[in-house]
């Protein structure tokens, strides 16, 4: 039956963060898993999230089955609206996978009606040559999956983002007979995230933190209490719902992605308030403050997020003081990390008390540590094992493990995107690659902002720009208005007068010279002007801005 | 005798980190405590350095006795070379601050030879009224101090930077009988330095690393180890050079500053090489790599540092490699968390083996934890206080341990820059604020960047610029050449000709409205024609590059 190679590729996922995806394909069938977005990195200025490169499957997307998404996270589904707009395949997920997806789809407004399934857990599907089982995870996420997909040459065990909750709030612990099971039956290849491969022992339960939210309530019973987390931790939004029924207080949600997050999660059933204790962020004013628990966005200490606005006193319904206690329950993301602390200062100086996960145990991972890893590995006894979803080291990490595990190390393959692992029944090597890499998205432009606008943005951000224009009138051999110079960036023009009168001289003799040497070729001509400026302005002031000569003919 | 008020101010280093400077001002005498400069914010493009806005003391510039210089750190010494440009005061310091600024005023080259005087810690010298003297603490670099400041209406203990370290690594550990001495006689006023003032318990000794790194040395003896640190933690590159010498290793340095501060500090003697490892860089080749430890900066990840060529393939003389070991003998500052992981992962695609102080005991802390703070409380037991050195949070959290050694609130006092402290001997009160800010140095320019200058920056940044010119002949009542489009920053041109072209038509509706409709004045026309290019662009593109209208008269 197997005479052909599975292929297993990544377009994203692997020795970066975000932009989760990958590929499977046996013959003429494709399916893809997860279609996550990436943030840019802080030299990639204007750009306002980062897609896979889908060359690939653009190429072939006539062999498309479908998309099949582990859970709701940005880095998983993220992509989805760009990547549906070329390839029209349906999509299968969980409850509230689909839910988050369908929103986000509203948002875009696609010129079709894509083809959105929702799965259970314990499901399969049939996607031409494939066989997909999703089987229940625990996650910073309801409804997260993990797969087994079979294939003609074997299963691969594809783990999504995951860790083992044996006290989850709602729901079942991660599926691990059934992971067993199927490890019994044997794996051909394990795909094993990778985020938490540096930590050592267990992540602790979700519960955890909903006993410290307790120990919250009962000592701030005086205060109004403000509790800033990320919208799509469904359990961790419920358990703060559960605190505030227990201590008699109602709760008001604000910021965009936690007010839509919460009114899907609660519509199909992935949240409950029995008690009926949610309200209307304008129905505020009606309750003592310390009967209110207020639910905000902005953990990761982003500009314009509600909690930011509330903290620099720019939030239209929120004004804190020293009667609020603020609950940061969250870890900074790396790179996050000075944008929160702007906030915690910023909160302090209003006199608020500010609790995070550094004084308090408000925040657990969601993702496994290195016991949960060998837990997988020990079930799934895969023949192959590439780890996933995570930087170089952690990659390597999570290697490491496995060769504790008693893997060895030509059964291990750590991967790049682009490249592609070819499996038979009994063997796994590596293929020709595929086109990869990051597509840069800014506004509405998708992959129009390349590396050269990025390096003038660097650039023009560094030290400005100096414009000088002149109109020269080649055939009479002088200039005819001109030059002229304009600034922005570069440095405040009423200080720096002189600076730009010399300038205005320097460009007029640089044009000069060249008319009276009788350069015809513009670009000759505007090469000399921006050199001698470069100079002299780099000589005066040791900076570079970048020099623009417009000079028009008549 | 004590008619007068004594004046505490501080132009750098509350609610902020870095910049910091203090003055102390009774009748016609100011001393300065320290001068240091800051780090830019993300959002501070281009920009190289910070330092404090020093209007107040140039006003008063004939009262200024002297620089008072705690320790060599960039924070408190930095601001120097500028500062002393219009303050031409005497500086007072100990042997390796003094070292280090002589090293800096050489680079900057003032137009006059600033007097420089190195003390002893228990000097006291004179300043006016003042009487300063310096006490020896333990910090992350050698030859750091306390004062303790007689004044007319008493005592100022200044902590300066500071931690208590029982097993120093040479010389001795801070002098807490000096310490509780002054304590006894009465101190008016403690500033306390509260950097550390969230961490519970003690910070560990600086021999704690010793031990880590002899552990190290032994595991890895068949690797060479390349070491990234502080290049002025001067103990820390002792116990190195220690470890090199009890291992049978020679040790390299590279980096500009680690090379100029490892000179320094064995020219002055706080830095020894008994077993004569030290080798140059260039003669490395001539051990075998087991038999190597090379020293270096970049442990911050700073690019274009000696570590960061290194990982990146860039450094001239060292090529690393799976036989080499990298340990980063640091912790991340706020900020660098991913430029630091940035090299880690680039030293693990390259195979080379990595510790940081998250998976070994390599680096400690070089500032007193809340026990430390509450024993300097204990010594001093001063009439009031002052939090110093920190973020908010740091100084809040500060205030609170003074509470907790029983002060009360009404001696605490939490200020700003700017703020005044006016202190008689029994009472303290806030006075009137003098200016302050942060002066932004950019290149050779010093306070010629501003808010303008920055927020156009960050505008250009984001999605470029786009130049447009033409020239009109107003009488004539034409457009005799252009408009032409130009655009930086904005997107790849060949890409988007279509755009450009529907630009070029746009700016050319506007201007002839402009001219039919008989405009006279340039700006309302340069107005006009920005904001139709501005919609245009935002509709097809949601996106806000810069428009720069340039409309020549002939």
């Amino acid at each position: 039956m197997a005479k052909n190679k599975l292929k297993v590729m990544f377009l994203g996922g692997l020795m970066e963060i975000g932009k989760n995806m990958c590929a499977l394909e046996y013959e003429d069938d494709i399916i893809i898993i997860d279609c996550g977005l990436g943030f840019p990195d802080d030299d990639m200025l204007g750009i306002d999230l980062v897609i896979p490169d889908i060359t690939y499957l653009e190429k072939n997307r006539d062999k498309i089955r479908g998309f099949v998404i582990t859970h709701g996270h940005e880095d998983h589904i993220g992509a989805l609206p760009y990547v549906l707009k070329t390839i029209k395949a349906p999509v299968y997920g969980a409850r509230l996978t689909m839910g988050i997806i369908e929103n986000k789809l509203l948002e875009h407004q696609l010129d079709y009606t894509p083809e959105l399934n929702t799965v259970k857990s314990g499901d399969t599907i049939k996607l031409g040559w494939f066989k997909v089982e999703f089987i229940h995870v625990n996650h910073s996420i309801v409804d997260a999956c993990a797969l087994a997909i079979t294939t003609p040459v074997g299963v691969v065990f594809h783990s999504g983002d995951f860790k083992l909750d044996l006290t989850p709030i709602e729901g079942q612990m991660m599926d691990i007979a059934r992971i067993g099971e199927i490890g019994n039956k044997g794996v051909l290849l394990l795909l094993g995230e990778s985020t938490n491969a540096e930590r050592p022992g267990y992540t602790p339960s979700e519960k955890n933190v909903g006993k410290s939210l307790d120990d919250i309530f009962i000592k701030n019973a005086d205060k109004r209490i403000v509790i800033a987390t990320f919208s799509s931790n469904v359990h961790r939004v419920q358990q703060i719902i559960n605190a505030s029924a227990d201590h008699g207080r109602k709760v008001a949600v604000t910021g965009r992605s936690m007010i839509n997050i919460v009114s899907t999660a609660v519509k199909l059933g992935c949240m409950h308030d029995p008690e009926k204790v949610l309200i209307d962020i304008n129905d505020i004013k009606r309750y003592p403050p310390e009967k209110l628990t207020i639910i905000t966005t902005g953990s990761q200490g982003e500009p314009m997020s509600a909690l930011y606005r509330m903290a620099f006193s720019d939030h239209d319904k929120v004004e804190l003081g020293p009667s609020d206690l603020v609950v940061i329950s969250a870890t900074a993301i790396p790179g996050n990390e000075k944008l929160v602390g702007n906030i915690i200062n910023e909160l302090y100086r209003k006199g608020v008390t500010v609790l995070d996960d550094a004084v308090a145990d408000v925040h657990v991972s969601g993702h496994a540590c290195q016991e949960e890893l060998k837990l997988l590995h020990a079930l799934v006894k895969p023949k192959f094992f590439m780890p996933i979803h995570g930087e170089c080291k952690h990659l390597l990490k999570h290697r490491e493990l496995a060769i504790e595990m008693g893997m060895k190390p030509d059964q291990i393959f750590v991967s790049e995107i682009g490249k592609v692992l070819e499996l038979t029944k009994n063997s796994a090597k590596w293929g020709a690659s595929v086109p990869c890499g990051r597509v840069l998205v800014d506004g509405l432009g998708v992959g129009d902002v390349g590396n050269i606008v990025l390096r003038d943005r660097r650039h023009l951000s560094q030290d400005g720009i100096i414009v000088v224009v002149a109109t020269v009138d080649v055939e009479m051999g002088s200039i005819i208005s001109g030059p002229d110079i304009v600034s922005r960036g570069f440095v405040y023009v009423r200080e720096a007068e002189e600076l730009m009168e010399q300038l205005r001289e320097v460009a007029k003799v640089a044009i000069d010279a060249c008319i009276d040497e009788g350069y015809a070729d513009w670009n000759e001509i505007k090469n000399t002007v921006r050199d001698s400026m470069s100079k002299f302005i780099f000589n005066k002031t040791k900076r570079r801005p970048m020099i623009l000569p417009i000079i028009m003919n008549v």
